[in-house]
């Protein structure tokens, strides 16, 4: 664990907890881009690229987004996997038309989809054979947890519900959290349910969930909890180092984890 | 109503409300630039210039930002008409230098100007003589509301201020709110004032008023009340896309708001 | 006092408080770049240059952002000076790597650093000898205060602390807030600790002082208190032409601040 890195070596440090490398499996960062432009794309690949593993086009921003093929082209030119957000999954799933969004991934050959029913009323059943569709033509996030702040599940719900998406072919399963971080996960005030993730990580490997936490606070606690590999989801791209020093140790908030006893 | 768009096309949505197009009369998103550089702006308009009718230089921004002239250019070539913010207007009232204001315009051909008294005590008859001054020169927009949280108007002030400032000659009105969305129309905690809102729109059109709007609750309150094409403004430069998927419902927030209920 | 500045001349406004120019020795204004890829230091430059005496690499974000070099670069070839974060002093010193801190700053070439102890335990004699050696080497800040919210002192402590370190051969000290304003000098609410701050200026010279204020109400306080020229440290890159305004009087805030009399 206590290793140095040797990714950039600017300088080196002693006991700076190993971090895996791309294409990681775990330890990923999935960052969220809500309307980059291109040359945005090109300066946070310039700083942060080998920390991003995935990004997600927020929401239906896609959509709108005048630069779409030549935004995607940048990602893709640098390993990047992008996809796009579980609501336009779910403005596709609500006016039936689930083949034109199988050819809309097709079209911009998109390596990934998330399914979500963050803002629809979708049987579970459903959800889970869109996924099983899903999964023969690209790698399948989904997403749990809704995006009202009214509707609340019990944790043996967030379990069994993660499980059933899991064995129907999700690569990986996503806590929801919207942009603000304050739902699904967490709280009104953005504080982390920890009875929830606790429950939740007893039973489900960690290392298949990616949870959404785009608030600072929540990006400790996960990496208290579950060391300096823990997925983590919603990453707003000026935030992408601040997550990864935060992940190493380097920022005031875990600035102690790391070490070892003989040094505090 | 509900036809689908077709400003891009990346790919089609059934029932996604129809917006206005350019140059619009209403469904106007108001920009505020607070000091974004020439790239900014080329980048911003790659994204996003189709949903961009006006940009405000914020409150006297203009007077420090280096790259004014070049920015303006970048704007101007873009057909997007910009003003700067009442703020300068106001710093050239109180120091009795009206005449240099009307220069100011001039030198910089600026299409629009703001008539605002946020800061300053000034006479509304004396306001409105501004306003019909400046009518002459360029298209007004004038402000109505303090950017004092202590000073509350009543709605049928607000009203009357309104009616008289679009009289004296004024294109549209702004709902003051401030860059934070905590004045004006808003409470100390960015909450709408519902019953202000619903008392001025009961008399004076609302295609004539131009909401300030910086928060994302704030915007969808206005599109869930006004439709799509409702105009809002102060809207932050990284938000212009979110603002637009509001406005078609295409974010989690006005999901449902344009669908057919038998989809529902 | 009350002379119209020249620096850019867009246009003239009477009553407009003097700013010391560069380099300064007071009106100081301290930014943190926690990332910012070359592209965004040229658009930083571009707008505000003149307005900024120095970059922080905030905390140790140095460790992990990829084009550390290139960017020095540009604000070296712009004259403006940047140190290291004090969290990367600390993270050298708990490690027992000061020898490796200090051949750091000279691979670099950093003009200044900064020596904290926001987030470990070091006596204050220590803290006074790292200052005394570094001074030797590059200009010194020291900054006092914790990053711990819970870790309080009292003002005759953060006086004797500054003295010292003054003393010492740092030629500012620092009063600590973190990127959020949330801690040391400031409740966390944001909320200045007003008697702390005039019990510190009370017997420390205020031009000694740079003020970490991030957040907008805690800029305008320092500005309202200790004039235009106050120093003040971690302003955001997109909000240094907020600051440059209020400093001004030409934010709403400080509108009518430097005004005379005779014009309220």
């Amino acid at each position: 664990m206590l290793q140095p890195t040797n990714y950039f070596m600017h300088y080196s440090l002693h006991h700076i907890p190993e971090r895996t490398q791309k294409p990681r499996q775990v330890g990923l960062t999935m960052v969220m881009d809500k309307g980059l432009s291109v040359r945005q794309v090109e300066d946070l690949l310039e700083v942060a690229g080998d920390y991003i593993d995935m990004v997600k086009l927020g929401w239906a921003t896609s959509y709108v987004t005048a630069n779409l093929k030549e935004k995607l082209a940048v990602y893709q030119s640098a390993g990047i996997p992008t996809y796009f957000g579980g609501t336009l999954f779910e403005a596709f799933i609500i006016r039936k038309q689930f083949a034109d969004y199988q050819k809309l991934l097709d079209k911009y050959q998109m390596p990934y989809a998330e399914v979500s029913d963050g803002s629809i009323e979708l049987p579970h059943e459903e959800k889970c054979k869109y996924i099983n569709e899903l999964s023969k033509q690209v790698i399948v996030l989904s997403e749990v947890g809704s995006k009202d702040a009214e509707k609340i599940l019990a944790p043996y719900q967030w379990i069994e519900l993660m499980q059933a998406e899991l064995q129907a072919g999700a690569w990986k399963v996503i806590g929801e959290a919207r942009e603000s971080g304050t739902v699904g996960l967490f709280r009104d005030s953005g504080e982390v349910r920890q009875g929830l993730v606790k429950e939740i990580i007893h039973t489900i490997p960690s290392e298949k969930i990616i949870w959404e936490a785009p608030q600072k606070s929540q990006q400790v606690w996960f990496v208290k909890l579950l060391g300096a590999n823990v997925n983590l989801g919603n990453i707003a791209p000026n935030e992408v180092i601040s997550v990864e020093t935060i992940r190493l140790g380097l920022r005031g908030d875990t600035f102690t984890h790391f070490l070892p006893k003989d040094l505090l």
